[in-house]
């Protein structure tokens, strides 16, 4: 896929959210929020299925891939639900068709894509472009959108007060990327050398953490590099896939921030007794310090996301596979 | 573990799910439906969250890990709530942990186990105490329960009529089982004599039976067998993991009989296209005719279960590695 290093400018994507926001708030019946997507896309709604799972009082989440969404037809898609979807391109067809879905049920659509032409902008009633490629502000990326939108809906919906501390940290997101990103570069590349010639990589994460450890697993790991991957759940780690972990096979376990950390932390300690082929990401060492302590949890996994970037584009590099070589994605039907 | 062949009799199994069915009917106020457990019994639960997601008009239902569950501490688990567990002996802690908690917020609490006097069966409100070992009746499993609790729970508090054509298909199940085993039996040694040096096996499905898929690969592949796995969602696969597809990677992929079918299909499509390597398990062969069109679909699964266990006691046959072999589980403390 080519990437477009044109973009929607930062005020005209501010009016998109403020006007979604409006519309979500002017909604007064809106009971629940469906979060769908695929791949990439839907590993970015995981963490706000947890932000909105673990924070609402009133509010039902759910977040599921377009096709199984569309499928499903559950009769609780209504006037009274908001649908946010995404697509990278806006070309996802399970997820157009998701969009149609929805709408068709009088749901409040909101989509993400960085095409405001693109289908699934023009499917959904509403939509925020975020910005992408050569020049594009790390606060206006569709991760760090998506959580500002969530954390408005709290807000408007619940009367919760979130939207100042998840603004102020997205705005610091220009400073905390390239910090995150240079202090992680020596070790992504110790890393990736070592890890060259491994046919396989477990990734490991909870809460809202998960999505970014799924997302490493299927779309740089598997799509990218070829390499076979599952992201392991940390709850679920000791009732099944512990039993793999050995001297010589590759994880990377993410510790977060948020409520799920002694979870994650317990299958860390486990991990890292029995083997040394354990790469150990943790968030403490984001420097979040200037970020309220209160959505930490749900903001680190943008860092996440960024930090796993950089030992993907090493491992690209020693491995002589550039993350944009497909043999089926775009260049054949399916 | 030590496999105890002692069991509830039917007698009392169907007076604990009448029990247990009467205390939600008699709760006006229940909005939501938790399942919640780990490993092989989360997978049991996630079928159930896809009945409740496709047919409930009012409920709302999710299905979580239990350490995550717990962890997240949501104020929406309340007296509103039905909060159902299960753990195969009843003493998985987080389970357990998950039971106290829900109590502790005044929800409902049902726990599916085999031992009546478990830790978590004392810390649940109900207790249902499913048959296994030898002898026990194939209608009166845990999976079969929890789906028939289900059913219930929807006909209670929405005025479906679910029931009587999900009870009756668990009666025809002693009937079901040994026939879709016994047509597997020959299928499942070839397939298995041809897989058992692969060090990695995909499974992968949708919808109603995403779950036993996610069960297959890390109970019996990752925990009972060694072999690394990955359970994909067919939605997703196109999103990325479908570009390690390739002549010499193993996948099994469920047809299923629900409204994700064609999520199914399309990527089995795919797959059999570019590997002779998919072994394709179609619940269209399991001699459902006698099953309520309606719950087909949600009731494939547990034909999926024992049609995928023959496979694996193949599996561990031709690899010398006993399906019961542990190198961690039950073996340490962790």
């Amino acid at each position: 896929m080519t990437v477009a290093s044109t973009f929607v400018d930062s005020a005209t994507i501010e009016e998109q959210l403020a006007t979604a926001r409006a519309a979500i708030a002017d909604r007064e019946t809106v009971s629940r929020v469906v979060l769908t997507a695929c791949g990439g896309s839907f590993a970015n709604m995981q963490p706000n299925e947890y932000f909105l799972g673990n924070r609402a009082t009133t509010l039902e989440s759910v977040a599921l891939n377009a096709a199984e969404f569309t499928s499903r037809g559950s009769s609780r898609v209504d006037a009274d639900t908001v649908v946010i979807l995404c697509s990278h391109s806006g070309t996802t067809p399970e997820t157009v068709a998701a969009a149609a879905h929805a709408r068709s049920r009088g749901a409040l659509t909101v989509a993400f894509t960085f095409d405001p032409a693109s289908p699934l902008a023009q499917e959904a009633e509403y939509v925020i472009a975020y910005q992408h490629g050569d020049g594009k502000s790390e606060s206006y990326v569709g991760g760090a959108l998506i959580l500002r939108l969530v954390a408005a809906i709290l807000d408007e919906r619940e009367g919760a007060s979130l939207s100042p501390a998840i603004d102020a940290a997205v705005a610091q997101l220009p400073v905390l990327v390239p910090a995150a990103r240079a202090a992680h570069t020596e070790a992504a590349d110790a890393w990736a050398f070592q890890t060259r010639r491994e046919p396989l990589i477990y990734t490991m994460a909870a809460g809202s953490n998960y999505g970014t450890a799924y997302s490493f697993a299927i779309c740089l790991l598997q799509e990218m590099q070829w390499v076979h991957s599952a992201a392991i759940h940390a709850g679920e780690y000791f009732h099944g896939p512990f039993e793999v972990t050995d001297v010589d096979v590759p994880f990377i376990a993410l510790l977060g921030l948020d409520e799920t950390r002694p979870v994650e932390q317990r299958a860390v300690d486990f991990l890292t007794k029995h083997t040394d082929r354990a790469l150990v990401i943790d968030a403490k060492e984001f420097g979040l310090d200037g970020v309220a302590a209160e959505v930490q949890g749900v903001f680190a996994h943008l860092l996440f996301n960024v930090v796993l970037r950089t030992y993907a584009d090493a491992l690209a590099d020693h491995r002589g596979h550039p993350l944009s070589v497909r043999r089926y994605m775009w260049r054949m039907e399916y």
